[in-house]
Parts: structure tokens; sequence; C-alpha cells
């Protein structure tokens, strides 16, 4: 697999990420990177993690059509209005991915955007992250031994979804296919739900007259659980409403849950709080022992 | 301050790592452990933690007349009982102190075991602790640079207070004062809340029918948020229902800031979302700015 030309719409923490392990494998010749800003994208060309730079409001569609692969890593919300251009621009050849968070949006947005061609995009979610972000923040080893999860769709072409994979191979990640909708709602469940309970948490935390005394003696459990409500506001907006219908489900299971729990303690019931607590230490402890290490990614 | 005889009421990773501590110091003179298995308490001695062991099963009461200190450190559950022994066979100058996360309760307790030595019992909690339990855990430097809240009350001597306070000194640790309705509202929102809301996420997970595939793909995010829900299930029921009215408190407030957050995910409030996650990702960043490296201890 060789990619004679890549084209970074979005050089941040993911795109960045992957322009560094591309070139750290070897397979890859030019790369441009397509952004908003100049300060991070001369940031980008500074380290040498893109070979050119073009701004979005510059004639950036140019670099599109002799492309191999143009990979897009910007926040999801843009999404619709950077396919509606790549899909005009784009060479024969041309093979798009993205790398949202969120795939059921992403592929409505996309098959609308690109038509006949929508058989050349593989929707792709590389399980992988870090707490900083932008150009600075990209590393090679990012994908080393990430999942990226592909959600195919019937028309999807065979040979773009190859060279798509390869093209993730080649950055350190396994790559897996799940169906987009089971997809968004299993990311729900283990991700968008988590980060909405921790935002929920410390916002009400830091409304209280009390806050600057309950932060002073907040310890570890406090720190852990809370380390996602530190996220960025933009993305988690944009991936909250691009996967709502699953996310108000788990919200809606999660709230029943709450509900049953708050019974117990009403009830004072000691054997039923147990109950829940061993249980709940039982698969906490299994998850560790089982995917513990490996799963040591932000997502 | 030396301390000529010290009786530790439950030799796990908080009364074991008091007497390694304290060793450590240089300023205890014999120190006995008393325990309810073997197992632990053979351990304890073994490890060089306690010079001397007694089950709870044997007469070990009679270690008490001429013990200078005597910490329990027990789950809270087995408090009033070992209250009224310990009450009946301190001497003069025994002074007693505790270690639990919740205070009232502790408090109440003490009140009714005591009666007129309750002006020599110190209600204590070390935010201090870790992952694993048992004398196996105990380390000397557990409490080193952590902070122990003494929750006093008006009959408490000065003397007594002085003298607990010196020996958690000793450990290394910095001592702080709260009222206990204070400590107990506190602890309630920054440490009861999060393990109950971690739980219930982790317990209802687990029920579900694609859990396994659900905890396959889970990443970072889900591990740092529900590393608490993995505590000991004993441990967590007996603070829930001891620390129950405070706890209930902030369930409700909890549970209301879900009701606003569910509103504003049906509303697709793009702004009220950004808005909610912004200001606890500044509330977070303040906190991690301020405490994230001290206050860097279970509890």
């Amino acid at each position: 697999m060789h990619i004679d030309k890549l084209a970074v719409v979005g050089v941040g923490l993911i795109g960045g990420s992957v322009a560094l392990a591309l070139k750290r494998a070897g397979v890859v010749g030019t790369i441009v990177g397509i952004g908003r800003t100049a300060a991070n994208l001369d940031a980008a060309t500074r380290l040498k993690i893109i070979d050119r730079a073009v701004r979005l409001d510059e004639d950036w569609t140019r670099e599109l059509p002799d492309a191999s692969a143009v990979l897009v890593a910007a926040p999801v919300a843009q999404y619709p209005a950077l396919f509606a251009a790549i899909a005009t621009a784009i060479g024969p050849d041309t093979v798009v991915s993205d790398a949202g968070s969120t795939k059921q949006d992403v592929i409505v947005a996309a098959r609308a955007a690109f038509g006949g061609r929508f058989r050349s995009f593989v929707p792709a979610h590389p399980v992988a992250g870090a707490a900083e972000s932008g150009a600075g923040a990209a590393i090679a080893t990012l994908y080393d031994g990430r999942t990226v999860i592909t959600t195919l769709v019937a028309e999807t072409d065979p040979v773009a979804l190859e060279r798509v994979s390869a093209l993730w191979r080649a950055c350190g990640a396994r790559v897996a296919t799940l169906g987009a909708p089971e997809h968004d709602r299993i990311f729900a469940a283990v991700s968008h739900l988590p980060h909405l309970l921790a935002f929920a948490y410390v916002d009400a935390l830091a409304a209280r007259p009390e806050a600057a005394q309950m932060f002073e003696h907040a310890g570890t459990g406090f720190r852990d659980f809370s380390r996602i409500a530190g996220a960025s506001p933009e993305m988690w907006r944009d991936i909250a409403l691009a996967n709502r219908v699953a996310l108000q489900r788990e919200l809606e299971e999660y709230r029943g849950a709450l509900d049953r729990l708050a019974s117990v303690l009403d009830a004072r019931d000691a054997g039923a709080l147990e109950q829940i607590f061993a249980r709940s230490q039982a698969a906490r402890r299994s998850w560790e022992a089982a995917f513990g290490a490996g799963n040591a990614s932000e997502e």
C-alpha cells in the first residue's frame, strides 16, 4: 500500500497523528494539511506533520483531484459543508474517510453530499485520543494497538474499504467493523453517556454556594470520575446532538437506574444496596482484567 | 509526643498504615492489633505492622486499660458494638479515635457508648486510601501530605484532641477541622454521590443483553469514570446508609440536573448544551490546577 498524496482536512490531534503515523510507516508521499486557522497549520508545517498547508478560506479543493485519499478529521458539525465541497473536487480514484465519534449522522451527510461517489466514502471511528488537542498534540504512536471501527453501508466499494483499512493498519491500528446503528448505540452507552453524566455532575457542583469548600476536599474518587468533565464543550456538544436519539435512550435508562437506587436508599435496604454495588464491582473488575490495559485510549 | 501503647482495632489498609507510619516516626512503643480474622492478623504480625495480635472473639478488651490510644479502623457498621466494648475497658488516660468516612453517625454511636468518657473520643476521617485493602496493602507513606479531618463536638477534651492530632501529624498528615454535619454534606457531594453514580452506571450496563459487546468497546473515558464502581460493596453499603440523609439530598439534586440535561437534549438546544459543558470544563480545569496533584488520594 502506498498513498501518493494524502489530504488531511483538520490537522488536530487525530488528523495530525494519522499524518505522523503514515510518515513513520513510510507509506505516504505528499501530505497536504487543510484547516481553519493559519496558526495551527503553521505549527503542523513547522512540526513536519504536513508538507503543505491550505486554509479553508483559500481555494483548498484544488488539492483534491489528484489526492489518493482525503481524511476528514474536523469537528462533526462541519462535515456537511466539507463533504459538499469535497464531492465536487475529488478525482476518480480518490477515497474519502473520516474520524468522527458518531456514524449514522456522518453517513446521512455523506450520502447527501457524495451522490454517485458515496461508494468511495468509508466511515471510520478511531477509538483513540488524548487530553490535549491541536497539531501540537499529534504523535506518531497514537493509534498503535488501538481499534478503528469502520461502519459500512451496502454501497461501499470494497476497493475503497480495503485502501482505507490499509491506511489505518499502517497507522498501527487494528480495524473492526460494526453496523452504524450498533456503533452509535454502543458508544452512546460506554462513552457519550458517561461524558454527559460527568459534565452534569461537575456543573451542578460548581453552581453551589459551598462549591469552593467542596472542591477543596475532593480526592481521587472525584478526580477520576470527573476527568471527562474537562473535555471539549464544542466537540461534546456536537457528539451529543449527532448521537441524540441513542443518547436520549441511554439517559432515560440511567435515570431509571437512579430511581431504583433512590428507592433502595429511601427504604434503607442494606441487602439491595450491597447487591447493586457487588454486581457493579464484579463487572468492573472483569472489565479491568479483560480490557483495562488494552483499551487505555481516549474516545 | 510518645504513644507507649497503641491498640488498633481493624488492621487493614487504614489501621495498618497508621501503625507503620507511627513506627517510621519512632513515636510508638507497643502496637496491639485487634481484628476479625486470624489470617489478616497473622499477615500483620509477619509484616511487622503490629507487635501482638488478638482476635475479636478472644478477650481483646484486656489490652485496653493500659493503652495510650485506641484507633478504631473497622467497617463503620461495627462501630456501635466495638465502642460499647471499648467504653467498659479503657483506662483513665486512654484516648480513642476512629477513621470512618462518615461522622454524624459515628458521633451518635460514640456518645451513646462512651457516656462520661465521650470527651476522650476524637472523631476523625483520614482522606486517604488505595485500591487494595487488608494488612498486606498497608504502607508507611499512606498519609504523607494527606488531610485528616477531625469533627469535634462541644464535649471533646482539648488534651485528647491534641494527642490524637499529634498522632495523625506523626503519620505525615495535616489535620483540619470541620463540623460533623458540614463534613458529611461535603463528602456526600464529592465522594459518596460519585460512587453511587458509578455503581448504578456499571450495574445497569452489565445487566444489558449487549453488555459483553459494550464492555469490549469501552475506552479510557469509561475506565476513569467507572474506576470507583469497583470499590468494596460492604464498605460502600455502610457509608451509603450511614450518610443516607445527606446522600439522598445529593441524589435528588443530581437527578434534577439530569432532568434539565434531558430537556436541553430533547430541545436540541446546542447553546444550552455547550454552556453546561463549558461551565463544567472550566470548573474541572480550575480544580485540576488547584488540587489535582495534592489530593491524589482515595477517600
